[in-house]
Order: structure tokens, then sequence, then C-alpha cells
């Protein structure tokens, strides 16, 4: 928590970060139609109106209404239709249904965050940084921005999941923008492995080190022993998963855990979810439309169960996230994020024998599952329920996307998906046993 | 089919109707948001744009590819994503899946429209009124501006059951609006019942009394052999509705059909589909929004299975088709139909003594299963899937409703839902033996 | 109802018919394991067992529960367990899950149907035959006798069901047994049609002609007007129907009802129920095992949108209920039933222009929806349950099969079954318009 | 490997334990009819004749197909029949229909196990223990009877579950039998807690101290670094759990993960799976029928989900399997397992301040997810599918229980199971960081 005397400067920075966040969302559905944003394909996916608004809802719920003396909510029935899963705050509209919700209309929403955007920047201004609540309150928005952040990644994801039902294949955005340009095609590194010596190290977030946000379910920081391992320099590629395709790894169960030999059968599982082959050429949608197929490029919206298999059949197996954070602690928190404005994972550049791409590109599918580190507490209250309600039967990805805000993500950062879930941005990093 | 000489004036008799049924499909979104037309809550019922859209096609691929030389598709992937069950013409997009289709934009659909209706207009100014071809064109023509009555009507049963399940309960048009004033209550006729003798009678499209059009399935018109019968002279209302479910009706098997009751069991089913209770107050959905409950007025959205115990409740039974054709055969089509713009059922008025509400108000369940005429052919091609395939498990309806055209419906007309549907505006019509 | 003077003679014989329907059924059992018994492969296929059981319960129910002065049921918890779908009675164990119910173990339901045996016939032993109740308790077994001979039929069929279900295809008996001898070969006759004149006739249980039960459903007796008609003079052979899935049948929606094509696709149908194909040759399942399909025989366990598929592929139509009546009525009600001990659909054998197989052999689907005739009344109380309440979804089946008993069949018999329901013993007879 | 001077020994102590070990799997269904034998109530729950088969058949596929020179299977077709999951080996009956296999009867099977026996013998008979692969076929076998001993365990849990779904609630066997005294209750120890320092421990199997046998996946052993904490010194009590109930611990979402929130609407669970109330009193269903709850007997089949909530509710939570092997390695491998007789777990007894019933009684949950330990690695071959393919979606369970052998339990031992089963006989062990 920050202290008193930073908090006049927080108070600006935050501010302005706020608006920043906020008017960021809003840009992120300017290409879109209000039918667009009101898309639901499945219940996973949310109609990014619902994420315009639900993100605003946040502020109200856990910022403005504890904390803004005489707010009155902009609608009560918000609270019912906008809130995802807080019991501790009331009853839910049901999550398979957001897509039915044709009203509130898309620009009802937009009012409904600029109404929400001026009570809180409003409440910024008030508060007495010298205050005893202050640090309570900036904490409190700072935890809704990276919520936003969240959801903005999700709008994304579940966006190019929403339009890719349509057989017409319509883009999220025209083809040209964002810089991604399908012909500028590098070869990618080799693959190697970088050897890692494992011992007992610190994982967790780390206050020293780390910028000051973090979630809870990072801490506490602890110890833990890990056996000498290796990790690949890099993910792995779209044409290395095809020669994994070609060899027949989804019709043989022996490298498939149960689980997901199951899901292959009954989903009819041939390939990752947004490649498609006409021709004889493979194809793969992205936010930027139907493209060629680039070989050299990070393999993505891959299952837990296809990272698994495609490890076992190449020899190799997942990284554990403790491995996964011993390495990624050293190196800077950079890569391709949702910054670079590219929308889609890019080949790895660079230099060898380092370990690469551990940011950005892919979430890292790693065999660890998504449970409490020794010590963990929730925090108390609705908001308790953000992270620890979830731990059971999620596995741990690591590393942000190229979906995932910079300023969102950290070493020590734990995302967590089903080992089904395919439409999020991940990939496969390898480890092995030293 | 229409003769020759008869046929410029038909021509430009059609054009006119075709501008003018083509426009009130337009006109009935006129208050509805983008969203509001991509909403699809159930399989059954269609977004709004689709109906618009397919309503397009239908003239592209049942008129225009055949008859206009030279025509071109205006985009040939529409002829997937709104065929809506033509085999004979290729495949569909899943039904169940039409509200996922954002693209094209309800701007690009009405465009898409447009387009055709120039296509059509220009196809019927080049029409050699004596040239062999002309009767089949216009007859096509004429089918589709029926086809085109009947997705009107499921536009509004449609988008009424689609804006319901938001819990805002959003009205399809502002309270004042169409004339519907819920203050206006009238006392209904007391509920008797005419005496019908029965014996031999036609049932089926008569040619000779009836206007031209009829469908495939109204044919060929045939002898019947009826027992004397009663028939109520008006539809059931609320009022004694609610005493039926006051009295349990819903809470015990012996009035229900097997079926039936394992639907109640199934749905949680204690009332009709939009009725509501509020602070001990009934309350109904309507197109004008949330109303108190009109006792007068008929019970409207009941299934086939609701209206079937109602009847063993009161000690009644559903008329047949062919006994509800041969009272409504001797009385004019006219009533409370969509034409009068109040889009609810009205309480019955008029002179005692007589059969009131045939057409219009509600359509009416019978007891009759959906099953061809002796003699009946579907035709030849893709048109003869429009009916004919539809001949199992389903139950005839008669009358139109307040939300049907007035052009489209007549004695001999078939209307077909299966046991459990309550989305139409279907209501009670009691018969009894003598 | 049979007249006091009758009586005497009607009781000797009564008792002699129920020791002799009862022993039946349990002689049908002879050869099966109690785990054969207690097999339930889909909810609609009781466990042998079962039917045991239940029918015990149908006579303490209904014949010694209301008749039998201070009769106490053998055990209160079968009145649960056995209950069909009587609501009047109370509450049933689902249906889904009688093959859970290992206990009571096949020796006690055989002592609990002796119980009830001794306990019937001593009520028909006591009843003075000119006391006002004899009539109410002679009609009430009698009802219990038909009632058994149709769970006899189900437990032939479901039995059939559930061991097929069984890789090993174990036989219901052994090869040789019932003299069904897949060598003795016959050709069937040529398929003709014989000229109907139609008109009005006379459907529904002719108290004068017909022997003295009826179901309810049959009544009342009615007039029908029919247009003039064809019939097949025998039903569908295996190589006929054999041609329809060579030509394509099961691949083309055409010749299909949108609801069977829905089903075709969802259930993978491409044959009967039975047959299978091993190294190219046909191969028919029966009660006597796994066996050469021959093509003379009718062709079996099809559903009613196989048998409307077939009809409309060959241009013809099923025949409706009133149409098969009037041909069967004039003719005697013989033929191919359980009775003959084969337990498999012949090879129609006689001579020309007549119309053969109206009895036994297969039931034969018509195109009449399940309904009441005009006039029906279910009686009170909950043995009005028994055929009433299922008026709704059904199809009308005429003419008894192999594995119906003689005693139980007649003209005016309705069996009913759901359009995709292929495991009992049904085949098709055309019809065609004149 | 056991070393060949041991062999001669070893095989005559094989032979010995092989054939008590078969026998005592027969015992097992000396008191159940044939039908009880073939019941099979959910997918999970496997009839006890399939048991029995399966277990003869693994046999037959590892240990005489393999190294028994010409050896005939029993039946070519059991080894599709009663094959699990081993796809490695071939196709295999579908998990979910093993109840419809009425056939090979019971008597069958049993023959089949007689013969399976006696090649065994006669292998290790024959076996020459100086031969190189005396190792392996010795192995093989010793696998074979842990196997059997899972599925006696299994054969236990399904027959419970599947013979509790009769309305009849038939025990499966006698009120008095195996020394179960309903009467004799005696009072738990009070629940206090013990510390554990924590700090580097060893687990995983443990060639020195341990037995010889371990399964694949309880290797490799290696170091993890605890945390110091306290665990519980009994199980909890039914009493202890009836006061989660009674203050609403199933209809509070606070204490639920989300996943197990959502199962206790979905499921409607209001209580563990065999309680019951009637008139006031509550009722636990055991292996001897239906008995009085015992307040303080430990709660027994819980989910994982309950045993969290129930955690979370007293303030505590679950042990990982790390914490609890570090206790459980120092104590003797003694307590209420099924060589007890007793077939429930019974009440606390001992002294305080030790850890007690980690042993028998119940599987406890523990918070810790079914994933592969550092360097583990599965064996090559169908038989490496026993296992390793199951390390997704499964929670830990340590220290057997009352339907365990005591030859077949650990301290590395892990069984494992999804987090809402609850039809094993599982209970919950409390631990708190310190």
């Amino acid at each position: 928590m920050a202290q008193p005397q930073d908090r006049a400067v927080c108070e600006r920075a935050l501010s302005s970060r706020f608006t920043e966040v906020r008017a960021h969302t809003v840009a992120m559905v300017a290409g879109l139609t209000p039918e667009d944003c009101n898309l639901q394909a499945m219940p996973d996916t949310s109609p990014a109106k619902w994420h315009l608004a639900h993100t605003a809802w946040f502020f109200e719920a856990f910022v403005l209404e504890p904390f803004a003396v005489g707010y009155q909510p902009v609608d009560p029935r918000y609270g019912v239709l906008f809130n995802s899963y807080y019991n501790g705050i009331g009853e839910q509209f049901p999550r398979a249904q957001r897509g039915l919700l044709s009203r509130p209309a898309l620009g009802e929403v937009q009012a409904y965050r600029d109404q929400v955007d001026v009570a809180v920047l409003e409440l910024i201004d008030e508060v007495d940084p010298q205050a005893a609540s202050a640090g309570a309150i900036f904490d409190r928005i700072e935890l809704g921005l990276h919520h936003e952040a969240q959801h903005q990644e999700l709008l994304l994801t579940d966006i190019k999941y929403n339009l890719f039902q349509n057989p017409l294949l319509p883009a999220y955005r025209s083809d040209g923008e964002g810089g991604f340009d399908p012909d500028q095609r590098a070869e990618p590194l080799p693959l190697t492995f970088i050897d890692c010596a494992g011992g007992e190290v610190c994982v967790g977030h780390d206050k020293n080190s780390d910028s000051g946000f973090c979630f809870d379910n990072e801490r506490p920081r602890h110890k833990v022993l890990l056996q000498p391992f290796r990790m690949s320099n890099r993910l792995v590629t779209n044409a290395e998963y095809l020669a994994f395709i070609e060899q027949g790894g989804y019709r043989d169960p022996q490298y498939w855990l149960s689980d997901g030999w199951a899901e292959v059968q009954q989903q009819g599982w041939t390939q990752p979810l947004y490649w498609g082959r006409v021709d004889g050429q493979w194809l793969e949608y992205t936010l930027n439309g139907l493209q060629p197929l680039d070989p050299a490029a990070p393999v993505s919206h891959v299952s837990y169960f296809e990272a698994q298999a495609y490890a076992a059949w190449s020899g190799h197996r997942l990284p554990t996230e403790a491995e996964w954070e011993s390495v990624a602690a050293g190196l800077p928190c950079a890569g391709n994020f949702v910054d670079s404005g590219l929308l889609h994972p890019q080949t790895a550049q660079g230099k060898g024998g380092r370990v690469l791409q551990l940011y950005g590109d892919c979430w890292e599918w790693t065999n660890s599952a998504y449970l409490p580190y020794p010590g963990y507490k929730a925090p108390t209250g609705a908001v308790g329920e953000y992270n620890g309600k979830f731990m059971s039967g999620q596995m741990v990805l690591r590393g942000g996307s190229c979906m995932s805000h910079a300023f969102h993500v950290r070493a020590s950062y734990r995302n967590f998906f089903y080992p089904p879930d395919r439409w999020q941005c991940t990939g496969i990093r390898l480890a092995a046993d030293l």
C-alpha cells in the first residue's frame, strides 16, 4: 500500500492512467457495429458491450458505492445485469444469456461508462491524500484498472471467437491495420534448449523488485525446490505443430491425457482453433481476417490438452509455473504485447542461447494446476471472490500474450483456464528434465 | 392460375402490392436497434434481420434466379446464410446460430432488399402478360408475398419472445403506440355454445368462393363427415384461464396429455408464457411492454398442451380443423388482424348467439394433427418443401391472429406448430359433442 | 358387458384363460438368465422382470384392491416400483431406471405373481355371477388379460432390443427353436395393388361382428368418408427396401419428412434397426440370433419416418387407419401371430388379387395420427389413463405382428408409437390414390 | 526388482498370494444375486461382474499373452468387452454400457476366472526363477494383484452406489454381518491440531523403508519444501459436519469454490451422498443397509468440493499431499482397512496429541492436483496407460479407507478422483498454516 506522502503525485498519475485505460476500452470497439458488440457465441465469450458495461459496474460496485459518499447507481438494475460472479454482491443475470441483452443499447452503455468515469475522477479529486482511507481507495481503483485490462484482453479474444462463427469471416479490423503484414515473414531461430540449474528458488510477487500491483493469488512469495531442467529458447512454431498434425498427432491416443483424448473425440478436433485448409493451403483466422498460415510464427489458440500432447509427441514436457517464473524473474517484462498493435504472435527474433518470447506473443500453458500458494488468504468481502474461488480444475498460464497490456503482466502473474479452453491466445513452451 | 387477359391489370396491381408488402416488413423494424434485430433467444425464433434477409433471398431463389434472365445474386454466400430449410437449393447455415450473424449488418441487409426489390419490379415490368410463362412468374411472386406475410408475423412473435428474455423488459413500441389502451377495458360476452349440425361438409380451398391464392396444403378440397357438435361463441378469456390456474390446473396430471404433463414438469410451467405476478397483481408482457393483465381479453401464448388441459378441465374439448372450417366458411374473414395496429388480442364484442373471434385475435389450436389431405401432392422442385415436409408431429391452428395480415388469412388456411410451442399468439376455442 | 346368464360359463372360461395367459408370460422368460431379465438399454424398453411384476401389480391395483374385500397388497412398496404411469394411483419409480431394480429378484417376482394369481382365481371363484358387480369384475379381469398380452409383446420387443446391445449378440432362443428355419425361403408374391372404392365406411369397434373386448380408444364406432384408393397386396420386402438403401434413400432429404431427416442425421441411420453388413453380406438380428437377411421376408423394425420415406421414394404413400380398417374389416383375423411360434415376419404366401398379411407379421404404420375418435370419452378413474392420455405426437399402427397374440388383435385395434420408434416389429404397407 | 536368489521363495509366496487375492474377489460377491452383479447406475460404477471379468482379462492381457508361450485367450471377444481403457491393446466396449452385458453370465465369468487362474499358476510354476525374464513376469503378476486390490475396493464402492438407487435400499450384507454394530458407539476424541515443522522433506516411494511394490506415479522420490503447518488429530465427524449443514453450509456460496457451488446448484446437494432424514432422524445408508447416523464416526462419501467448503467454513484448509505424506511417513500403515471386515469408518480412538486415522477409515482429500512428480516417466507399452494418462483434472487422496486392503496402501500411495466424486469412501482431514 502506497504511503501518504506519495499520494498527491499518485492521485494525479491515477487520474491520468484511469482516463487512459478507460478510453482504451472504448477505442477497442470503434470498428465494430452494434450487432458485433452484442455477439456471444458460447457461454465463455461475453459480448463486447457487456465487457464495456461490466467494467463500469466494477467501479460502481467496488469503488463508488463503498467510497463515494451519497453515490447513487446509474441504474440499479445494472447491478444484476452486469455483475459477473460476485455472490457477495447479489444475484447475477445468467452468463450464457448475455448475448440476449440488446438493451441497454451500445450508446446507453457508453453513457453509463461516462457517468461512472466522471464520478470516479471526482472521487480521486476529492480524496484527501493524507486521509486514512486514501490508500484503500487508490488501491481499489488500481485493482479496477487491472480488472479492466483483463477485460480488454477478453474483449479481443471473445470478439475473435464470436466473429469467427460467421461464414463470412469478418475481420475485427481491416487488412493493413495495426502493422500486421502477412508478407513480412521471417525465419525463426532454431529450437534449442537452455539448461537451468533449479534448486531452491523464490516464487510469487516480490514487493522489492516488481512494480507495486499484484493480485492476491501471486502471494505469499515463497521458496520452492526445483530439479535441474531445460527450457526451450522460443515458442513452438506453426510449422513444428503442423508436423505433429501430419504425423497423425490428432489420431493417436498415446500422446494424449485421457480427458484430452475424450475431448478430441467429442469435439472432432483435428487442428488448432483458428486453422483451416482450403485447396491444400493452410489458413489462419486472425483479428485482421483470414490469412495464409505463417509457418514461422508461434502456434496459438491451442488447449492445454493439445500443448501437452504436442510436448509428449516431441519427447518433452510443459514447464511448471515455478520453473517458468524462475527463468522469467531475471528478464525484463518486454515483448509483443497489445501495445505493439499487432494483435498476433510474431516469429521469435533475437540471439540464440537465451530464453525468448517469455513475455507477450502467447500465454504459455504450464503443467501446474491453479491452486493456492502456501499461506494464501483471499481478501475479505465480495472482492475476495476475484481469484480464490476459481482454484479448482484449471491450469496456470504465464507471460501474457499479444492481446495483453504490458502494464498488466509481470513475472509472478498467474493466469488460469480450463484444460480444453482454446479461445485465448495460448501457445506452447517446451521443457525437459536435465 | 390467372388467365392472360387479366394479367396486365394483375401486373400493375402486383407491382403495387409487392412494393407495399415489402415496405411493410421494413417498417416493422423501424423502432428497433440493430442489436434488437440480431437477437435469437431460442432456435425457433429468428432475428428480425434474418427475416428481412431471408424474405429477400426467397425472391432471389424462387423468382429471380429461375425467371430473370441473366440475374446475378447480390452475394452468392447469402444463398447459404439465408436459406431456411430448402435442401433442394443447397446447404443452410445452422438455424440455431442465426443470432451469431452480426454481418451483414442491418444496413447491408436493407441494401440487399432494395436490390432485390428493383430486380423483381423490373421483372414484373418486363414480363409480357400474354407470354406462356407469365402465369408461373406472377404466381411465384404471389407466393413470395404470402411467404413474406408469414415472416412478418414471425418477426413480431420472435421479437416479442427475444425482448422478453431481458430483465429490463423492453417494449417493441412505446406505451401509447398502436392504439392499444390498457385502460379501455370492456366486459366480454358471456360464454355460450352454438349448436352445429355437422354432417357431410366440404373443406379445403374453394376456388370459387375464396380469393385466388392458397397454399398446397389446403388442397384438394374434399368432403368429410362430421358428427353434430357445439362450438363456443368466443375465445377463452384471461379470467377464465386464471380460474384454471387458481384451481390447481398446472398441478394436477388428470387434465393433461402424458406428453403435456412431462412438459409442465420439465419446463416448470405454471402460467401462460407472458404472464407474471408482482406483488399479487397479474401482469402480461405485450409488444407495448408490461401491462396489467386484462381479465376480459382472450388468453394468448398458450401451448396446445395447455389449451387441451384447459378444455378438459372445463369439461369440453378442442374443435377439429374440419369443425372449425365448417363454421368459419360461412363467415366473412374479418377481425382483429395486424392491420388494426393493436398487436394484441381484444375482448370479444358483438351479439350473442354467434360464433365470434374466429378470425384474428389468436390462432386457435385444433385437435387435428397436421397431415396431408386425401389426394394431396406437394409441388415438384424445392418449392415443394414449403409445406409438405412438415406433416408430422404438429397440430393445426386456424383463423389467424392479431399479428397476421388480413390478406393472408382465409377459412381454409392451415397453420401448424408443435404441441409445446407457445411463442405464437395462440388461444383457446372450446367445442363439445352434441 | 356380458349378461348375467352367461356369467357362470364365463367364470369357468375366465379362470382357465387367466391361468393360461399368466402362465404364458412366465414361460416367455424360461430361456433367459436373471441378468437378461433385468436389462434396460433405453427408457422405452423395460426389463423382462419388470414386465412380469407390473402385470401382477396391474391385477392388484385394478382388480384385487377395488374388488377383493380385505385384500392386502403383497408388498406396499411394489405399488411405487411397478406402477407404470397411473398418476391417479400414485407416485411411480422413474421409468428410465427400471433396469436398476436388481431387487426384488426374479424369484421374488415370480412368487409375487403366484400370490396375485391365487387371489385373482379366488376372487373369480367367489364372485356370484348374478351379483350386480360381477360384470365389472369380469370386465376388469378381461382388461387385465389384454393388458398382459400387450406386455407379452413388449417383453419380446424389449428383450430383443436389450440383448442386441451386447456385441456377443446373444439369441433369445436357440437357433432351431420355434420352427424358424432360415434355409426354408420362399419367393414372395409380386407386388400388386388392389383397388378399393372408399366412400362412406364405418370404423371403430363393432359390437355385433367383433369379439366382445375392445379398448376405449376403438370407440365410438362412426362413419368416415374415404376417397377411392389402392392398397398393396402385401408388405414391402427386405429386397425392395434394400433397393431404397442402395439407391441412396438414406442420403437424400427429398424423400423424408423434415423431422425424419433430422432423425436420420442425428442418429446416423443407414438401415433398419437390426440390419448389419459383414463382409458384404447383409445380416439381420432376430430372436433366434444373427441370420442372413431373407430378401423375400417383410422388412421390419423400421420407424414411421423410414416407412414414409420408402413410400415416397417408391411413388406411393402409407394408408390411413380408416382405409386400412375398411379393408381389414371384411377379412378373418388370421396370420403369423405369436401363436405360430415363429417370432419373425414371414414371406407373403397366397393368391394374387387379394390384400394379404394385414394381420400378423408386422404392425403397419398408417399415416394417421393417434387422436380420439369423434365422441370418444376416456373411462373415469385411474384406468382412464390407459389410452387417452397418449393422444398426442404418436402415429397409429394396425394389424398386429408376429409377436402379438391372435386373441388380442382385431380389425379395429389401434396401436400407437412415436414416429422415430423402431424397436417394435413394424413394417410397411403401401397405398396410393386412385 | 527382486533378485534371482529370492525368487524361488517369491514364487511359492506369489502362488499363494495370487490364489488368496483372487479368491477374495469371488468371495466378495457371494451374497449378491446375478442381477445385483450386473447393475451399473452411472458410467463411473461398473457392475460387480464386470470387475470380476476385467481383473481376469488384466492377467490375460498383461501376463499370459506376453509371457505364457502359446497361450490362447479364453474368448477373444472378451478382449473388447473387458478392456477398461487400454488404447494400446485395442478397442473397448463403451464404459457407460457395461451394465447391458447380461452375457457372459455370472457363472461364465467365474469359469473364465478359473481358466485364467490355472494358467497363471502354471506360468508361475514353470518360470525358472533364475531366468532373465523371471523378474519381469513376477513384477507383472504383482502389478496384477495390486490392480485386483483396486478393483476389489471399486467393487464395494460401486455395489454400494448401485444398490442405493433402489427404493428398497437392499443391503450388501445382512445387518449383523461383519461385526458392524450400530449400537456400540463411542465418543470421539476432541478435535485438536498437531504442529508440524515442515521444511525440506522427501516424498514419493522409498525403496529402503517401504515394502517393495509401488505404482509409477509414486516415483521418483524427491524433496519438497514445506512451510510449518498444523494437522488435525482425526477425521471430521458426522456431528461436526452436521453443524455445517445446519448452519446453512450448503446454501451459502462464500464457502465454496466456484465449480463446487455450480455442482451444489445443479445436483441439488444438501448433504453427503448416503445421508437421509426420516421423521427428523438422520440416517445413513451403509453396506449393512440403512442405519441411524453415528455422530461420532467420520463423515464419509463427501466430494472434494464439500471437503473444501467444510474446511473453509471451519476456518481451516485441506492438507497438501506432501504435508500429509510427511506426517504419515513416520507412522505404521495400520488402521481400519477392509481386512477388519467392518466396511464402514469407525470413531477415532486413541491417545491425544497424535495424528490418528491417517490410514484406513476414509480416503482423505488433499488440496493437491494429481500431476506428475518431477522426473516422472510412464512405463512404455500399454501398461504405461495405467496411471499417467489420468494426470489432469483430478485431486489426490491419501491413506486408504475401510474398503481398501492393508497390503495395498502405503505412505506414498496416490489415489485420485475428480472434485465432484462422492461414491468412494472419502472423508475430511483438516490442516492450517502455522
